[in-house]
């Protein structure tokens, strides 16, 4: 898959490490059974392109800098790439200042915000992004979407697998509705409301109303709120506000946070501390059936899952990616 | 209030100026209507001095530092004392690095969180800041309490008065529950589960199975985890779990993270982005009736009204406390 979506970037202009990178981000997202994030948003991360919303070439730059806090700005570049160089360049100010932030303006779609999670978690430490996005859910008591539903990444490195939280401010993403209607079900839980504001779990009325729910209820508004006041002012890059007055999305704010490995428990007190956490919490009592996961332990099993058996594809999909080759 | 609680503080042995600042806070959470963190919580403070808990005399140390990041041990002095002191040196590294984090350990309840964000926005910075509990809140897909209710504030100077989020984990406090219970109501949503695992709005249900439904569900219960690891980590110091093994709630582990003000928009740009945020939130349309509110909108109202009217206080909680003069 990987190789795939890099000869259809290099088609398209990509230089060989920067299609590799981004292949590499894709194929990894499905791998990790993120398929809407991955292998499956990958002809429309292709007409961002031919729209001229992504500007295939353009990296990010540095813009203002002070210590261990600095602002870049993406020039609108890939969002994967310049999320990952964001990333990396938090890491290192972690290492030289203990803490490191990074606050990126103008950038894109980041595609998987975990992506950037077990990126630092793996190279051991803990860290803190998140994205704000188009308006795409109302405030809690609002029947109009005003707020993003700004992914919140946190992350902690750990030898057996990093947990990390990857988390959008709705109850249920626009994707699942999408599933759920298409198969002719209910969700499990309420996760929006319907055209008269009952709560209801019908991803069709939800659809429809385009009032999907806010994890939390005001809860989920509010951080909503607040991760996107961060953004923007720590960036001085767009609002949701703004990025709504545009016909696409583009130009996201985004704030990266990496703390340095050695203080997170020391080197090997960080593992001890993580694992009789992780311990206890797996040792949660559940009724019959149920079983307690905790933040990334399923993009795990999903990765075990298909490393073994391959990553399931839509074929449609495919073939129709591979005419791009 | 304050001066009664000040008089009160000075017999139990606190210095003046440890007893006025406590006193503040305090009085401070009623003026902003949180009772349950300000009048009505001081007599279990008093209790918990008395016990040992909470040791009077006791002030944080820095334990390492590393440029931006610190580490400090509480010393299991008084929560709100060693939280202003933290909160006011995550302030001093931002000025300096840009960004500045300190991680306590050994610490003890900081009343209401967003003391912290009201601290920092004041004064021009924005501020994250979290702590963990005892084990009170079960994991999503369990039926047994190992996850704290972990508040999470996150803070953002507007010159009209901050932006605070201040949010624990669980949908409703348990003090929530008992107020709702005392009058015979339900709760406006689902607030928990039942004995046989049924999602319920009755707060005596939820009350008797001790199983209050964390806010989103799955999000806020992968949220109270990773907010406990990175607390724990970060400060090497007791995690929800290991405070879980104490016979009471005493030296939590909290994170304080501020960013130097010049990079939160500029001194003036700030207020523009802020502003013109809040300015597009408050526009939202709603439902007859219904009015949104920015996170920390309803603490100012209380405030502005307690100025105006003066704090409503429970008169017997109140002749109560007078003995202690």
């Amino acid at each position: 898959m990987q190789s795939t979506l890099e000869t259809i970037l290099q088609k398209r202009g990509f230089d060989s490490k920067r299609s590799e990178q981004l292949a590499y981000i894709f194929a990894e997202n499905s791998l990790m059974g993120k398929d809407s994030h991955g292998i499956n948003r990958f002809q429309s991360f292709l007409d961002s392109i031919e729209q001229g919303v992504v500007k295939p070439d353009a990296s990010p730059e540095k813009v203002k800098s002070f210590q261990a806090i600095e602002q870049w700005d993406g020039n609108l570049g890939p969002g994967p790439l310049n999320a990952i160089v964001c990333t990396d360049r938090a890491i290192e100010l972690s290492d030289k200042f203990g803490i490191g932030c990074v606050a990126l303006k103008n950038s894109n779609h980041w595609m998987r915000g975990g992506t950037y999670g077990w990126h630092a978690a793996e190279r051991g430490h803990p860290f803190i992004c998140w994205s704000n996005t188009k308006p795409n859910m109302p405030a809690w008591g609002s029947t109009e979407s005003r707020l993003g539903n700004n992914p919140l990444i946190i992350a902690i490195p750990r030898e057996e697998g990093p947990v990390v939280l990857d988390m959008a401010m709705t109850q249920y993403a626009y994707g699942t509705l999408e599933v759920k209607s298409r198969n002719g079900e209910k969700l499990t839980h309420d996760g929006g409301f319907d055209l008269e504001g009952n709560m209801t779990n019908d991803p069709d009325e939800i659809i429809t109303s385009q009032r999907p729910l806010p994890a939390g209820l005001w809860k989920g508004s509010g951080l909503a709120l607040v991760l996107d006041l961060l953004a923007s002012v720590l960036s001085e890059g767009r609002s949701t506000c703004e990025i709504g007055e545009q016909k696409t999305e583009y130009g996201l704010s985004q704030v990266f946070i990496a703390f340095k490995a050695e203080y997170a428990g020391g080197k090997d007190g960080l593992s001890k501390i993580v694992d009789s956490i992780i311990a206890d919490f797996h040792g949660s009592q559940t009724e019959a059936g149920n079983k307690v996961y905790y933040p990334g332990e399923r993009s795990l099993l999903s990765r075990e899952d298909n490393l073994k058996n391959g990553v399931p594809v839509n074929r449609d999909l495919w073939e129709s990616l591979k005419k791009h080759v």
